[in-house]
């Protein structure tokens, strides 16, 4: 993923003017972002809205990997993940 | 899980006076907490924060079971994930 955070800025629709601060102050934690624009965050980056909250690497991997998977698939994986805990 | 929305909002700090209308705000969507307060509710109901913003029931519930494994666990299912689609 190469783009700047003012460039993503701008795609969700925030002002150019004011694009680079107010996404410098997301990404640093100063200012969260509302849920929508949250959401439009999420949709132009291709992750879910949980992504942006998961607290370490991994589970922000799977969250990304799981989001992709289809009902019948995350079912079967919630029933794997509740009888066994290694694979 | 058996506790009110006032209760709960007395149990993470909120005054008790303005509990029921604040967690009330939060549940409709009216309001979104700020990261602090949604890291003391994660706390409180064992969940992580990404919980909240799963999109649906079945992606609340990975987020949970995998929040519980340990890193090499993530890790071996994310290969898995990687390698594979279906169970």
């Amino acid at each position: 993923m190469k783009i700047s955070q003012k460039d993503l800025g701008i795609k969700i629709g925030i002002d150019p003017s004011s694009a680079s601060g107010r996404m410098n102050h997301y990404e640093t934690g100063r200012h969260m972002p509302d849920l929508d624009t949250l959401k439009k965050l999420a949709k132009e980056l291709d992750v879910p809205v949980n992504y942006f909250f998961c607290e370490t690497e991994e589970n922000a991997t799977l969250a990304c990997l799981i989001d992709k998977l289809d009902d019948e698939t995350k079912r079967k994986l919630i029933q794997l993940l509740e009888n066994k805990t290694e694979f």
